[in-house]
């Protein structure tokens, strides 16, 4: 493969200084940096990597309108695929900054999977959103033989309920508007008294509440909650 | 609460390059550096943080001889929380190392419970060994709505086909001796023919191998099993 490289770029879950040496060396060296943005506004992963990024970059803003499924279309990815590609392809490496951990999730797959076997890519992973929360909440996560599921709020209350059900611990994830629909199911199953929510981790404005105090009315899309069946978990304490 | 501050250090997968600046940081100002140890020979969390460890320090190997359940006894982690229970006392900071996350499947948690409450404790979060294996396989994890299953390999065979047979995707910890056992329930599944192993991620020696080119014989304990239904995975590509 001839080219610059793609470069996908874990930059942490919201601090800055959980952005890895290594990410931080690539950003200070590549001379064009592309990051996820909506479709009007500011870039949360540019806004986590800014105290790294020398001046004088090519900045792509990568702005991803929402289909009425919540998720980008195809049609927009190409497009940014192909802009990146053009630098790629006159040798100039190019830095994609991903929230969080790349493949966890994130959108920086929508790009690897136009450009991988293509160009030279390669992907530096990232603390993610779940050590981030665990760590704010004081919470392990799981231990020894423990089953952790990881689970996207929007899924329908049926499977949630089903899953939440059958595991020692859960992550859920994008809770923003299911909310209520989350502490329903929690609160049916009985784990909704252990249960931790946490947005904002690491971030200004951090806030880690037990579930009952969460804001029904407007979490943002990157609060999480953590659950556990607390008699299952060695090692836990009341902090 | 008075004393030193006991600090969690996710330290990263392996390259020490993965560290994050703030766990530098740490890792550079505090007298006192602990990280779980085998009962003889050296400690990998060390290994991985060296470089970033100045001379001088005082440091406390945590030794664990493993039980017939192959965990830790208690009674060696009331020992090494009361070593290190009086640095903190004396006003002495502590920072204990964790391969990659302090709280997903973390030694960390066991001293976290025993010191937590009684001392001034934060919990730096590290890159894990999950999004370290996704970015060295090539493959993303779970995009979208899927669901992601964290299952460790010593769960029985009937367990582990129950809960590989339904999820959008699963990282199978822990494998080691436990590599032909999940051979088996994922050819039954057939779910073996994209499945990737990987050993030893972002470390000298690592390999990432489909799943039927694993050794049979000898998986290291830390190798992982990547699984997932190709066809629910938008943006992914053959490489």
């Amino acid at each position: 493969m001839t080219g610059g490289t793609l470069y996908g770029l874990g930059v942490g879950p919201g601090d800055p200084e959980l952005i890895t040496l290594k990410a931080r060396r690539i950003l200070q060296s590549v001379p064009v940096i592309a990051y996820p943005a909506p479709e009007q506004g500011d870039s949360l992963a540019r806004a986590i990597a800014s105290p790294h990024i020398p001046g004088g970059r090519i900045e792509i803003a990568i702005r991803t309108p929402m289909t009425p499924g919540n998720f980008p279309a195809n049609e927009v990815y190409d497009r940014y695929a192909a802009e990146i590609g053009v630098h790629l392809s006159d040798g100039r490496d190019v830095a994609v900054l991903c929230e969080g951990d790349p493949f966890l999730y994130g959108s920086f797959m929508y790009i690897f999977a136009r450009l991988a076997g293509v160009y030279s890519v390669e992907v530096v992973p990232g603390v993610s959103s779940l050590g981030a929360v665990a760590a704010v909440a004081g919470r392990p996560l799981v231990s020894r033989n423990q089953v952790l599921t990881v689970l996207p709020a929007p899924l329908d209350e049926q499977e949630l309920e089903r899953r939440l059900a059958d595991t020692d611990a859960a992550a859920i994830m994008k809770v923003g508007r299911h909310l209520r629909k989350v502490k329903r199911v929690l609160g049916r199953l009985g784990l909704d008294e252990g249960a931790k929510y946490v947005e904002r981790a690491s971030m200004t404005g951090e806030k880690v509440l037990p579930l009952a105090e969460a804001p029904d009315g407007g979490a943002p899309y990157f609060s999480m909650i953590l659950v556990r069946r607390a008699d299952e978990v060695p090692g836990e304490v009341e902090s």
